[in-house]
């Protein structure tokens, strides 16, 4: 996220009062709701914009599509919650006719079908200008609290799901949101904070731990390096494609050190999971190499810090 | 609306099942979704687009911004629901730079806090394109239950609250969502069906007619026509303008027959609310005028009627 916006947002938060019943308000992947009778909900929106989010005819309009909803779903992941309903509003480019917008439409209702998700309203306008898409997905915690950003405590083992790096070879449009993965999770320990990795593993860890108030130290050796990130021909390493590259739409989250051995111990889901560090009570983020030296790892990853 | 939008909205209606906790999806003024202990949420959407909605500078910044919620607003209004949170997305036009977003947003921020509803989330980009905001309101009904398009029943009376035309003139911006007013309709009356007026009168009677599977039967001298439908200087009636213009932001509801002369002798909020006709069993909407004759009443108005 550029500078600009990310001031703008804090603008935004400072000024925008938070009355029930919203509980969390901007800030973390979604809103939190509180209802009547102790009943949740989380609410998250993203706004897809061609030439920004994705090129088309580049990218095919169903998947453009699958993708402005899948984003949406790995915030609910993101949040453990599940997702319900889901709003869509378009702005559709004239000149490409009524079969791109149902192309637009097959790819997110096919998601949201394979999801049990509905459709429950939106708002469909077409100009001569690129496309743009709108979702907003309502949803509930898989175990009726939802996980926030804010958690973390010293001494939490801090975990990914998957592997990471590379997305743009494709895995950026095609992932799996992190749903399953998320409702397991809540089954089998207490999670005390999650964030989807959007900007980027480095990135958001930094998110995670700044709304959490605490530091991590994460041992490079133990990152799950995605194959794709070997593959990309161009002077980052590997290890930085994976800190830096954002997009793999995986779940970083922790949990309390007792709970730790536990999870690795009866985690039964394809999806790997990986441990690559610990929650710590001092601030900022340690990245410790194989070779024993240790750097500061900024929230822009490892090549920006070897630059300094 | 046009044509070809109309019928892609109608397709992805078939097409998108409805699932629970979603008992009203796309098709009225709002979602309505069934939480546990009889909790009923009500959720809307639009997007507003530059050169199709608003144009800039024409329209100051911060009349986009507040004109962006007040639909939405104007939605909750129509079935009889609080708006509680809101999600705003903005693409914002980079050359504009920041203090054209902070006036869109101070636009925005301000009937937020007068209606005490909390932007609790939202998404923020820049663009070489035009500005686009997409926001999402959700809220409860002010009686638990919503009011619908689809309950008008044969005998009801058809009631308009304000006077319409000419909103063209400035109300398309400035005007105040009509939450008060549908407040008080609740404690009054029982509400058998409920829409606001963004189409045009003809056009959202024609809408609220054909969700409830009946007709209505309305005498033209009855239309409450605004002062601006007569500045307007074009070959227009000023009853054309009341029954065509739109974006008046008004609200066209229909009561039991019984229940019709008890609301105006009970009616004390500053807005007028006028009778205009009654709800019949034969389809259509047949507009009866003074000398006794009468037309059918299309969807698009008066003019276009006049001249088939």
């Amino acid at each position: 996220m550029p500078r600009g916006e990310f001031e703008f947002i804090h603008h935004i938060r400072r000024r925008a009062a938070v009355r029930p019943p919203v509980r969390v308000g901007i800030g973390d992947d979604a809103a939190v709701l509180d209802h009547p009778a102790g009943t949740v909900e989380v609410v998250t929106t993203d706004l897809l914009m061609e030439g920004i989010d994705f090129l088309w005819p580049e990218t095919s309009a169903a998947l453009i599509g699958r993708k402005s909803l899948a984003v949406n779903l790995s915030d609910l992941a993101a949040m453990a919650g599940r997702p319900t309903a889901a709003f869509v509003s378009l702005a559709l480019p004239k000149a490409r006719g009524r079969s791109f917008a149902d192309e637009v439409m097959d790819g997110l209702l096919a998601l949201a079908d394979a999801y049990e998700v509905t459709i429950a309203g939106g708002d469909t306008n077409s100009w001569d200008g690129p496309l743009v898409v709108s979702v907003t997905v309502l949803g509930t915690p898989f175990a009726n609290q939802p996980v926030l950003r804010s958690g973390a405590q010293p001494g939490d083992w801090v975990f990914v799901t998957g592997a990471c790096g590379g997305s743009i070879l494709g895995r950026h449009l095609t992932f799996t949101p992190r749903l399953a993965e998320a409702e397991r999770l809540t089954q089998l320990v207490k999670l005390h904070a999650m964030i989807d990795i959007s900007d980027g593993l480095a990135a958001d860890l930094h998110h995670l731990l700044d709304e959490s108030h605490v530091g991590a130290r994460v041992e490079a050796a133990a990152i799950p390096i995605h194959a794709d990130a070997a593959r990309l021909c161009d002077p980052r390493t590997p290890l930085d494609h994976a800190l830096s590259d954002g997009e793999d739409f995986e779940l970083l989250f922790t949990v309390p050190a007792n709970d730790g051995p536990r999870l690795l111990a009866a985690w039964d889901q394809p999806t790997q999971i990986t441990k690559i560090g610990e929650i710590t009570a001092e601030s900022g983020c340690r990245l410790h190499r194989a070779d024993g030296t240790s750097i500061e790892l900024p929230p822009l990853g490892w090549l920006h810090a070897m630059e300094d």
